[in-house]
């Protein structure tokens, strides 16, 4: 058996193709609309989802085309909310580029050599060209009977997506958005963590069971098992995401640590901190959370701080956790070539520093 | 046969009707979301586009229920341009009440006491609130075989608007965009022709296609002709919505008169008038295009000179001849009550005040 890196290669670069198919396209105009739908999907995401999608699929008997094709659609639908949030949190990187809105924002200037409009003209773009890739990734979806699918198995995906999974994703962003206006203390960890199970996991989960229906054609319990196994994988990946946020590599990741910090964000991390921090402690980290303009040595200094409280350590523990509990959801499953990649492909959620 | 008016109340409110439903309705949480989301969609719009399928529907004999479904999943699309757009805009209001952002703004004031972050915290709830008016329309539209429609067909519907019309909407809004950053003399009758017929027309096209394709269950040439029909009749309804814009009555369409030159936007009223105007004359349009400070004064001025140039009543002659070449794709169809509803619905997207 190959490497799981190499397994995972594999799906990225179908993906790729998949993406780059231009008889799956939409016909993106103009440039600068096709140049910002196209940014982050050419960056070589890491194709998780793509991959937990394909190997459910695979652990059930599944066709890989057709879960290749889903695969991608995923990819884009996730990509489109990377956009709109990156609009929303004013996060001017993406995977060591500039980010969707950034992007449009230097070509108008360049382009269209606009001055105090170039911000709104990027942040108009990168709207559009996040719409435009929730809408090609349904379209893609929507093509999976060419490939096999059942029509109305693919119409129960396209249902799954639009009616539940979407609005989740949504509904967790909204959150992300509103828990920072609040003060520490009232927010709990159950808020904390549904707003993550919503906007991350969710789409996880859904990975999983799509890959599943798609093979079985019907909702059994085993694809209902590999719904779970996804969620909870989901929750790991995104409580293991706040880590990287304040521990990680900038240079593995291309993005700057610390600016959950800056925007004031409402992680696990900072719940369990401010529960054990003194007053003092907690002064301090009120002094960085939510100021953009806190220093490099104020964040440095509030992260040393988050780590001596035992917050970082714990929700790794925490994170370990929820990878055992995902994993227990595969044992109903007839161990195959496809089952055990999606449990190197759960483990490497947890172990990732990109 | 019930007055058109009537007949237009009825289709309204079945969609109205659709859309309340909650069985139907995503879950959309926090409350502030569902508030965004819901906002236009439950302040009457002229249900001009369902109404527009359904009776392409009725035209060729098919399933009313289907349809009017059909037809709530495209006004909810509709929808999700049009609070996107605003935030484009920066439209602070739409039929007569706050747009889905400055809602979201006033609200964050209210609800969170914020002051400098509000303007940021409405916008991004809109943005989401579109994203997820998007997943509903979608979503919507593959339940259509709980209402006898064949699933194949549903999927062709589903692919057609998100690879197709999907992309072709926000292609016309990029470019509604970017025409104002460039000289009005180097943008051409057929550069605005294009982005009105993506913007505008591509969604009531679809509105003929779908309608039809619904009752056939396959393409034929009646079905192409309604989509013929619908095409044109949308960029009548442009046109004329041009008009408003610039000499329409505040009261009857709830939002301002004028903004379109306060903004810049090209329409084929500023490219015809341009061309015939004089150096002074340009001079004096130039002082109020894409000046968003323009005074009442000003702008009258300036509207009374399009006037004078000839360039209102030339576009409501061209607005006369789109609806004439609209009517003539229904020649081939069997008259009956579904084709004379359409006659009479394309006549009064033409002769509308709001």
């Amino acid at each position: 058996m190959k490497t799981l890196s190499h397994e995972l290669q594999s799906v990225a670069e179908a993906v790729a193709e998949i993406i780059r198919d231009e008889s799956l396209q939409p016909a993106f105009a103009p440039p600068q609309l096709r140049q910002a739908v196209l940014a982050y999907p050419l960056t070589g995401g890491k194709a998780l989802r793509p991959a937990l999608l394909a190997w459910a699929g695979r652990a059930l008997g599944g066709p890989l085309p057709a879960a290749l094709r889903a695969g991608a659609a995923v990819e884009l639908y996730h990509t489109y909310t990377l956009v709109h949030d990156d609009v929303i949190d004013r996060d001017g990187l993406r995977r060591g580029h500039p980010s969707a809105h950034a992007l449009m924002e230097e070509e108008g200037r360049r382009q269209f050599g606009l001055s105090h409009e170039a911000a709104h003209y990027g942040l108009s773009m990168a709207i559009l060209a996040g719409d435009c890739q929730q809408s090609w990734a349904v379209a893609l979806l929507a093509t999976l009977p060419e490939l096999g699918a059942d029509p109305r198995v693919t119409l129960r995906l396209i249902n799954q997506l639009q009616r539940v999974v979407g609005p989740a994703i949504v509904e967790g962003e909204a959150r992300d958005i509103q828990l920072p206006f609040l003060p520490v203390a009232v927010v709990s960890e159950a808020d904390i963590l549904h707003m993550m199970r919503t906007k991350t996991s969710a789409l996880f989960s859904y990975c999983g069971w799509a890959g599943g229906l798609l093979a079985r054609g019907q909702e059994d319990a085993e694809v209902r098992a590999l719904a779970e196994f996804g969620e909870r994988a989901g929750t790991a990946f995104q409580l293991q995401d706040d880590v990287l946020g304040l521990v990680g590599s900038e240079e593995k990741m291309g993005k700057p640590v610390g600016n959950d910090l800056r925007e004031g964000k409402r992680t696990l991390i900072i719940a369990l901190a401010w529960a054990r921090a003194t007053e003092a402690e907690r002064a301090q980290l009120s002094t960085v959370l939510g100021h953009a303009d806190a220093s490099h040595e104020e964040i440095a200094a509030a992260t040393a701080l988050l780590r001596r409280l035992g917050a970082i350590a714990d929700i790794q523990t925490m994170a370990a956790h929820y990878l055992q509990d995902a994993l227990r959801y595969l044992d109903i499953l007839t161990d195959n070539a496809g089952v055990r990649l999606l449990r190197e492909l759960a483990g490497t959620m947890v172990k990732r520093e990109k």
